[in-house]
């Protein structure tokens, strides 16, 4: 099959692969309908994350079911699927206390960029949806597989409440979806940290009623004096870098939690500090299957729309130039299409 | 007045200095009825933390007001009252919610091993109780003024849950006063680590259900056996060093918190691994007064006895024998009285 495979720092191909097998009897063969570009595979695109030369990229994907294993009961041939990045067995102490992120059993879409991709512990992982052609429903159940649950983890791990106060640091999807996640759950005032004008003008119509385009102690600033100088409720870090951390602690309330869901790189938590003030720090890989079947009801319900972060589209055999794009932060996020 | 005043490493003494005065109209004079060494006071007695010559020391007190200031309307001299270590308005937006540990009128008692305290913002900070000289209602006052309501922060912050698991990491007088925390809070398992055979017998009678006296990988080891693998639902670090709170997090089952109150010196935390387990951090500096009344209620009520937390008592006079008892671990909590 096709594939997209990294070979060194920014050299991105399509290659011919062999396909996935069945190789545990809990396996799915999904063909992919739609994939798309994380964040985090830029880490590994731009060589600051160890590589394997020729080693398959991509996690979110969705579409059909063309084979299962023997152990598989709730899912065969021709259902339709979304497909999140972290497979769990959805069964285990950890999954049932809502952790599948951290599942005995977790493993991950090796070639979601691809035509097929294997889905280990499908019974656990996947969840069944209609199949649509629409391409705005398309886009939103690509959201759900990682960016959308991401960004509502944040939203859940920071206890973003009712009529109370919330920070976005991050202006990337994970960021936008944070928003958005914020606005369903009734944050009234919903602050969005964000430098570029097309992203704060998203994060706007996704429920962000302030925007702050400064950072570091300027931005700090004027998110207390937003927040009557008291500081922000719940803060959702969706960067993974230390002065954004550091910008996350710092705009928060004391008691205040900062949901953290950017994979931390050269993050060194100002733990005095977090004592000082009461600052707390939750969260971390998303538990996606834990949020999926809510997050689709409310795609269904028409109630979330995440798939607006999507701002760009190539098909697989240009999947460089999707790369491309997000490297330069020309797009957001890019819908790939074998 | 007589006063225990430091003047250099392990050099304590007991001082005649300046009766303290009324410096806001806001603030309270305590004659102390008694006083106690905190661990905290160790850092500075063994010069770890820069000390200015002659200062004064000790910030947990009760004692009988001797005078107010003219805006302190809520007490008046000959109320007896418990003073928490640190003080605030109890009006302010942090106050409200509950996080008084980070009062706008932050302040703290200057001289609690003493004949006499200074209490700033007296109406927010102080709470009045029955003077009884009963020595075992005295030590659990005295246990409220800072052990005890940190270690309930501790668990609070660790979300300790009815039927739960918790393990507490230190066994020092806020590591036990968490252990009965958890108890009262109805957590099934209390998993004490302690290697000093007296504390861990204390650390059985306030409610553990098992000790662990290992430390380390061996440590978590043996937790992770108690808990059939799957780790603690809730985590109290109530050290402050590094190894602590490795040990937390890596005893913390993943989804869960750990709740620090051990004022944090050299700790680096393991963001990576938080972020991969989903374990999160909460907690700092208790905010006292926010937890008084309840507690006052439980020590009323005989549901909890924390003056069991100190197991010696020293003349003002002998202060220094009182240092050095808890130096070398010779004594859990020492009373010291003017």
């Amino acid at each position: 099959m096709r594939a997209t495979t990294l070979h060194g720092p920014r050299d991105i191909r399509v290659s011919e692969v062999p396909d996935p097998v069945i190789s545990e009897p809990t396996d799915a063969i999904v063909r992919v309908y739609a994939a798309c570009i994380c964040g985090s595979d830029l880490w590994p695109y731009r060589g600051e994350n160890p590589i394997r030369e020729g080693q398959t990229i991509g996690h979110e994907c969705i579409g059909e079911v063309v084979e299962v294993g023997s152990e598989v009961r709730d899912f065969r041939p021709g259902d339709f699927v979304i497909v999140p990045f972290c497979h769990c067995d959805n069964t285990c102490a950890h999954c049932r206390a809502g952790v599948q992120s951290a599942c005995v059993n977790l493993d991950g879409t090796e070639s979601g960029q691809a035509e097929l991709a294997r889905v280990a512990q499908a019974d656990g992982s996947l969840v069944r949806t209609d199949a649509d052609p629409d391409p705005a429903r398309t886009r939103s159940l690509l959201a759900l597989t990682d960016v959308m649950a991401t960004g509502w983890h944040a939203a859940v791990a920071a206890r973003v409440r009712e009529g109370g106060t919330t920070v976005v640091v991050g202006d990337g999807a994970v960021g936008l979806c944070g928003v958005l996640a914020a606005s369903v759950m009734g944050a009234e005032t919903i602050i969005a940290m964000s430098r570029h004008e097309p992203r704060q003008r998203l994060a706007r119509e996704l429920g962000a009623t302030h925007v702050v385009a400064t950072r570091g102690k300027e931005g700090g600033a004027e998110v207390r004096e937003i927040t009557g100088g008291v500081g922000a409720d719940a803060v959702l870090e969706c960067v993974g870098t230390d002065a954004a951390m550091r910008t996350a602690i710092a705009v928060a309330r004391p008691g205040a939690t900062v949901g953290f869901v950017g994979v931390p790189h050269g993050v060194e938590l100002p733990v005095r500090r977090m004592f000082a003030k009461n600052v707390g720090l939750a969260g971390g890989m998303a538990p996606v299957r834990r949020y999926l079947p809510e997050l689709l009801r409310l795609v269904d319900d028409g109630r979330i729309d995440p798939g607006r972060v999507f701002d760009a589209e190539v098909p697989l055999d240009r999947v460089a130039e999707g790369y491309r794009l997000m490297d330069r932060r020309e797009a957001i996020k890019v819908v790939v299409r074998p």
